[in-house]
């Protein structure tokens, strides 16, 4: 069982990664067999390879992420975050609010990874946040 | 499938009924055979009398709500909220910051509670805010 505090260090980690560019270091997160459903509802990644593909597309994307809270964890190997995603995509600026859960396995890598968000959480990024 | 608005006012009427001191609200938002895990990682109340007496454990609570963000929604039938939990049982009185995430069925009844908190997730109640 993984203490409360290995637990918020690796979704710490998570978003520091992304506000660090650092794709590579957000993939190595991740068990080889995780899964990712982002948004809940879509369809699910399912190992390394297809996680790759959902998060990254190949396209230009600069994000920021900035929590809404502190990082909750559980009695189990679960935790959990709110935050707002800042993304770029050329010329396109768009705010995310998200609420992230993830599952661990005992070394603390992400096993699934389920993504709360939709079109009602989404808006244009406000013109003085660029 | 339930619209974004449909699932964030079912959400937001459990954060009601919790902070109108209406249990029975809160209850009637379940369906007959919903479960609850509060907090994950802990026996799991299965059917509605389960989550009556895990929700409502029969000594006086008071509990106030305050979400931390906007309700998230997904592109299934659910849910997510973060929010800060005050509440007191008698002389105690403490916060808790929680992530509860709702699985809807397609009348808006809750068929899943999941909510993430943990030891590490609770403090005292700040005195300037009793």
């Amino acid at each position: 069982m993984l203490t409360d505090q290995v637990k918020k260090q690796v979704l710490q980690r998570y978003i520091d990664c992304w506000n660090d560019g650092d794709a590579e270091g957000v993939l190595a997160l991740f068990a080889d067999e995780a899964t990712a459903e982002d948004p809940v509802g879509t369809e699910v990644a399912v190992g390394i390879e297809a996680i790759r593909a959902k998060l990254l597309p190949g396209k230009e994307q600069v994000i920021r992420i900035t929590l809404d809270g502190p990082i909750r964890t559980t009695y189990g190997n679960r935790a959990a975050m709110a935050f707002t995603l800042d993304c770029w995509f050329g010329e396109e600026a768009k705010r995310i609010k998200v609420i992230d859960v993830m599952t661990l396995d005992d070394e603390g890598k992400i096993l699934a990874l389920e993504a709360h968000w939709g079109d009602d959480d989404i808006e244009p990024l406000p013109a003085d946040q660029h």
